[in-house]
C-alpha cells in the first residue's frame, strides 16, 4: 500500500468534494481517498501493484476535474 | 426544435453549474443550455429527432448530477 497526494483542480464546494471522493474511491485498488475543498488535495491510500498516478488521474478527469502531481 | 426547462439535482457551486452546462452542450443536437445554480435547472434548445429526455438524463447523469422532469 502506498500514501499520496495529488493537486485537484476544478473544485468549488463540498458537492465537488463529495465527486472527485466517489469517483476516485469507486476504483479497484485504492482503499482510501480523502479530498480537501480549501487545500485542493487528494490523498489517497491504494494497492500500487493496480493503480497509479494515471489511473487516479482518469478517475479524476472523468468525473469533471483535474489531477497534478505535487 | 424545442425548448424544455428540467430540474437538475446535486449542484453547489458554479463550477457544477460549469459540468453540467459542458456535458449537455456537448451532446448532438443540443443547440443551446443553460443552467441556473439557485433555481436548480437546465433550460435547453435541442433537435426532437436527435435527443430525448433519456438522453439529457445520461448526459447529467455521466457529469455526475440528476435531471428530473418538472
Amino acid at each position: 500500500m502506498a500514501e499520496k497526494t495529488y493537486r485537484v483542480t476544478g473544485m468549488g464546494c463540498e458537492a465537488c468534494v463529495a465527486r472527485v471522493t466517489k469517483a476516485v474511491s469507486a476504483r479497484d485498488g485504492v482503499s482510501r481517498a480523502a479530498v480537501d475543498l480549501i487545500g485542493e488535495t487528494l490523498t489517497v491510500v491504494y494497492d500500487e501493484s493496480r493503480v497509479d498516478f494515471a489511473k487516479l488521474r482518469d478517475a479524476v478527469e472523468d468525473a469533471g476535474y483535474g489531477l497534478e502531481e505535487i
